[in-house]
C-alpha cells in the first residue's frame, strides 16, 4: 500500500497542489483516499465516469456519453436508449494498433541549452545529453545576437502580436522580416505564416481550389505538409517517382500545354538527404506551361553563398558575387515561382513563409484562410528570425562548418562499415530498417551514451527504411563526434544491427550495399568551402530595408 | 525627374543598401538609372521578366512562362509553342474584384507598445496611436512577469525549439504548458498546436477522416478554422442556424442515435459577441450521442472565475469555490468533450490548443498531421503562455475590468444612437453596413483622432453586416473611452452613418432597432462583478505541476 501510495505521490499533480494536511507519504496511505480522489481534477473526473472506473477493456466499452450514473440520468433521454457511437473505443484501438506495429511514439523531454550546445537537459537539470538530431542546423537559437534582439523587442513591444496580420497584428517585424525573406530568395515579396506546414498547405490548396482544373505533380517523397495541401487543393494530382524527371516528363505530357499545373518538390528531402535537380524541373515546368513550388525547408541557410537554399547553390559563383543583387544572368532560384521556408530549423525560431512575385504573394495574403484568420507570429519571434537571416547570410563560415562536420561524421561511420543512406546533403540517415530496433538502438543511445539521436519510424519514413537521423551542427565538433561513433558502433555490435556487409548479402537498400549504385557528389565542392567571409558581397552584412510596405495593399 | 527619383529613394531598399558613390537624390537623377535598375535585386528581375515591364494590363497579358526574352529562349521548347496557362491573370483578375467590391484589406503599421498600452506607433516612433481592436484582451501580452519568464527562458534555452514535439523539440515547457492548460479546463489532458486555426482544423479533420460515417452539426456562423476543418473532414456536415438549438435538434433527430456525431461551436462568437447556449448542446449531444466540439477562443481569460471560458462560467460557484479541482457536481465543462482556446488572445502570447481525455489527446498526438509534422513553439513563448494562464486564473479583476470596460463603452454609445450589435458579452461590434464607409470610418478615426479601430468586413463578416469592432480592455480607462466615444460620434456625423433610429426606420438589423428584440443579460452578474481576488480558493495561484509525462507516451 504505501509504495503504491509512494508512487501516486510523485506522479500526482494534486497531490503536490493541494493545501492539506496531507504531507508525507504515510499519512497520504491512512488518507480518506476516496474522499480525496473526489477532490481531485482528474480521479474526481473519472470517478463520476462510470466507463473510465469500471471497465477492464476499454475498446470494448460503451461511450462515456452513454455510461452516466444514475444519478446523472437528467443529461440521458431514456427514450432515445440506442447506444450511441463508442467514440472513446475507437480512438482506443487506434492507438492499440500503434502499439501492436511499434509506431506508438514516445516524445523525449529534451531542454537545450543555449550556453551548452549542443547539450541538454533532461528532466532533471544535470541528466545532460548531446543532441545530435535537432534541426538548429546552424545553431542560431543559441545565437547571441539573435536573442538579444528577442529580448530587446519583448522589453519594448511585448509578449504577443494581439491579432491577425489585418485587426490589429500587422507591424514593423513583419514587414522587416518578409523584407528579408524576399531579399534572401531574391524574390518580389514574402509572406510569413504560422509554420512552414501551414505555408505548404495554405499555397497548394489554394492553388488548387483557386486555379480550375489545376494538375499537380508531387514527387513521392513529399513532405506531408505538401501531401496534406494537396490532398485540400481537391484537385487532379500526380506522384512522380522520387526525383525520376523521366516519369514527371511523362505524366506531364499528358496534358496539353495550356492547362495549368503545379510541380511541387522539395531541394532537399528531409529524411533521406536526397536531392531535386531544381533546374531541370524548371526546364520541364518551360517546357509544359507549369508553376514550379519549391520547398527549401531543409536548405535555408545550408545551401547557396547567403544560404538562400540550393536553388541559390545551383548559380553559386554568379550569387557569391552579386550579393543581394540579382546576377545579370537569369538563375536557377529567379525560374522558381515559389519557394516556401521555415524559420524554425536553420533560422533558429518558429514559423514558415513562402516568397515569390508581389502579385502571387498579395494574392495569397488576400485569399488564403491559413493566413488571413490566424494570430501573427510575436514580434519578438519575427525580429529574432530576420536577425538570424540577416546574420547567416554573411556567415558562409557557418554553413561550411556543418558541411565539415556532417563529412567527418559521414567518412566515421563508413569506416565502421555503419549503413549511411548515401546522399550529396548535410543528413545522416542511418538505416536500421527494424521499427523496434530504431527505437532500441535510441533508447541505448541516450541511455548509456547520453546521446539524444531519435528513432524515425513510420510514418515519417516507410516501413522497413526506419533509421537513426544525425544533423551535425557547426557546434558538433570532431572531438564530439569521434564520441558519437564509438557509440553508435557500440549500439550496433550490441544489437547486432545489419552493416553495411549485411545489406550488400541482401541485395541492398536505398543505395547501401547496392553494387551499381553511384553516388552523386557533394552539393558543397571544395572550392566552395575553400572561401572566406569577406569573398561574399559586402552589402550582405546590412538589414534589408522594409521593401513590401507599398505593394501590396500595406499601408501606414 | 528629380521628385520621382526623391520618391524612389525614399521606397527602394537597393538604394538605401548599395554602396556606390550615388548618395544624394540629385546625383541619383543623373545617374545611369537602367543600368543601376539590372542590379537591382526586384527591378532588374522585373526588366528580364518581359510581362511585368512592357504588359500595360496584366490581366491580360500572358505568364511569364509564356513571355521570356529571345535570348532566354533556351528554356522554352519551341515544338510546344502552345500557351501556358496565364497564372499572372488569374492572380491579376482575382484581386481586382477584392479592388472593386472593396474587400481587398490594407493592412496599417501598428506597434503596440508594452509599456505604453494600449499606444502603438505606426511607420514613425513618435507617430502614436491608441489600439481599440486588439485581442490581447487583458494586456498580458505587456505584463511584466510574462515577459521576465520570456527573456528569461530565451537566455537559458535559446530562440528555437529545434524539432518538432517526436524529433528533439518536446521539452519541459511544452508540458507545463499542456499541463497549465489541462488544469485550466479540468481536463485529463490538452495538446499545444502552432496556432488555434491549426488546432481547429486538426482536430476537427481527423475526426471526420477516422471516424466513419461521421456526421458534422456546425453553427452558421463558426470561424473559418472550424469552417476549413470540416472542409478537411471530407464527410456528411450540416449547417444549423446561429445559436438555434431547434434547428440543430431538428438536424440531429435525422441521424440513429449509434451513428457518430460532431456538435461543432464556439462559445463567444468573435465578430458579433453572441454567446452559445452551451449546457442545452450538451443536452441535446447527450440525447442524441454526439461529440461536443467547443471553441472558446474569444472566451478564455475572460469569463469564467478562473478565465477557462464561458463552460466554466455556467458554474461559476462550484468552480470558483474549487480553484484548481473538480467540484463536486458534474459541470458543464465537463460535459463537453473538447475545448479548443488560443494563447494568441488573452493569454499574450502564441499558439492554439485543445483540452480533453487522455485518450483523445494521445490519438491526436499520434494521427494529426499538423500536430506531428510541425517544429514546436519556442520554449519562451510556451514558458510565457504558461505563465500568462497561471497569473490570470488567479487575477479575477482583469477580467471584471475588462468588463466593467466593455460596458462603459457600451452604455456611452447607446447614448449617442451608435448602433451596436447587442450581446451578452464583451465585444462591442458596431455596425456601419457598407464595406467603403467602414473602411472610411477606421481611417477617419486613425487619421483625425489617432484611434485605431480596423474595420472588418467580408469576408470576415457577412457582406451588409460591414462593422467596427471595439475591443476594450482592463487598459482602456474611462478617459480613453470618452477620448473614443467623442471620435466615434464624430466620425457619424462626418459620414453621415446610420444611427439606432435610421436602422429603425429601415426595420432593424441583428437586433439593432428591432422593436421586437429581447437582449440577453450580460453573462457577468453585479455578484460575479464583485468578487474580490481573494475570493478565489488559495490553491489558482500555484502553477500545475507536469501531468502528462507517464500517461500519453511521454518519457524522460
Amino acid at each position: 500500500m504505501e509504495s503504491i501510495a509512494r508512487q501516486s505521490a510523485k506522479l500526482c499533480p494534486f497531490v503536490h497542489s493541494v493545501t492539506t494536511s496531507v504531507h508525507s507519504v504515510k499519512s497520504l496511505g491512512q488518507a480518506n483516499l476516496p474522499a480525496m480522489a473526489k477532490q481531485c481534477p482528474f480521479m474526481g473526473r473519472a470517478m463520476r465516469t462510470a466507463n473510465y472506473a469500471t471497465s477492464a477493456s476499454p475498446a470494448t466499452a460503451n461511450s462515456t456519453r452513454s455510461s452516466l450514473r444514475e444519478d446523472e440520468s437528467a443529461f440521458v433521454d431514456h427514450a432515445t436508449a440506442e447506444s450511441a457511437f463508442d467514440y472513446d473505443g475507437l480512438f482506443e484501438h487506434e492507438l492499440q494498433k500503434k502499439r501492436v506495429d511499434k509506431s506508438y511514439r514516445f516524445f523525449n523531454n529534451i531542454n537545450r541549452l543555449a550556453k551548452e550546445f549542443p547539450l541538454a537537459h533532461r528532466q532533471l537539470e544535470d541528466d545532460k545529453v548531446t543532441v545530435w538530431c535537432s534541426n538548429d542546423y546552424l545553431a542560431l537559437s543559441k545565437n547571441q545576437e539573435v536573442v538579444d534582439v528577442m529580448k530587446k523587442t519583448l522589453d519594448k513591444y511585448g509578449a504577443g502580436a494581439g491579432g491577425t496580420r489585418n485587426i490589429a497584428g500587422h507591424n514593423k517585424h513583419a514587414l522587416k522580416l518578409e523584407a528579408e525573406i524576399a531579399a534572401l530568395h531574391k524574390k518580389e515579396g514574402a509572406l510569413v505564416f504560422s509554420s512552414c506546414f501551414v505555408a505548404n498547405d495554405a499555397v497548394i490548396s489554394l492553388l488548387g481550389q483557386k486555379i480550375k482544373d489545376l494538375v499537380i505533380f508531387s514527387d513521392e517523397l513529399n513532405h506531408a505538409s505538401m501531401i496534406t495541401g494537396i490532398k485540400h487543393a481537391s484537385t487532379t494530382k500526380h506522384i512522380f517517382k522520387h526525383n525520376d524527371l523521366s516519369h514527371l516528363e511523362e505524366l506531364l505530357a499528358m496534358y496539353p500545354r495550356s492547362q495549368p499545373k503545379l510541380i511541387a518538390f522539395e531541394s532537399v528531402y528531409s529524411m533521406s538527404g536526397s536531392v531535386a535537380d531544381i533546374e531541370k524541373i524548371c526546364d520541364l515546368a518551360d517546357k509544359y506551361g507549369a508553376l514550379t513550388f519549391l520547398d527549401e525547408v531543409h536548405a535555408v541557410g545550408l545551401y547557396g553563398p547567403h544560404g538562400a537554399g540550393v536553388a541559390e547553390h545551383c548559380n553559386f559563383e554568379a550569387h557569391r558575387k552579386s550579393g543581394i543583387a540579382s546576377p545579370q544572368e537569369r538563375t536557377v532560384m529567379d525560374r522558381v515561382d515559389m519557394i516556401t521556408g521555415t524559420l524554425g530549423k536553420s533560422f533558429g525560431t518558429v514559423g514558415g513563409y513562402v516568397a515569390g512575385s508581389l502579385r502571387l504573394i498579395d494574392w495569397l495574403r488576400s485569399y488564403a484562410p491559413g493566413f488571413i484568420f490566424t494570430t501573427c507570429l510575436p514580434p519578438s519571434v519575427m525580429a529574432g528570425a530576420a536577425e538570424a537571416i540577416r546574420y547567416q547570410r554573411s556567415h558562409l563560415d557557418l554553413r561550411q562548418a556543418q558541411q565539415r562536420h556532417t563529412s567527418y561524421v559521414k567518412d566515421g561511420l563508413a569506416d565502421l562499415g555503419i549503413p549511411v543512406i548515401p546522399n550529396p546533403s548535410h543528413i545522416v540517415p542511418v538505416l536500421i530498417g527494424n521499427p523496434d530496433l530504431a527505437r532500441q538502438a535510441s533508447d541505448i543511445l541516450m541511455d548509456k551514451h547520453r546521446i539524444y539521436v531519435q528513432a524515425i519510424n513510420f510514418p515519417t519514413v516507410a516501413r522497413g527504411t526506419e533509421r537513426l537521423r544525425i544533423t551535425p551542427t557547426p557546434g558538433h565538433t570532431n572531438d564530439l563526434s569521434d564520441i558519437l561513433l564509438d557509440a553508435v558502433d557500440d549500439v550496433f555490435n550490441t544489437l547486432q544491427l545489419p552493416r553495411v556487409k549485411d545489406w550488400q548479402n541482401q541485395g541492398g537498400l536505398l543505395g547501401i550495399g547496392q553494387p551499381d549504385f553511384v553516388p552523386e557528389p557533394n552539393l558543397w565542392t571544395s572550392d566552395q568551402l575553400s572561401y572566406k567571409n569577406d569573398d561574399l558581397h559586402p552589402n550582405v552584412k546590412e538589414p534589408i530595408i522594409d521593401q513590401l510596405e507599398v505593394s501590396s495593399g500595406i499601408k501606414y
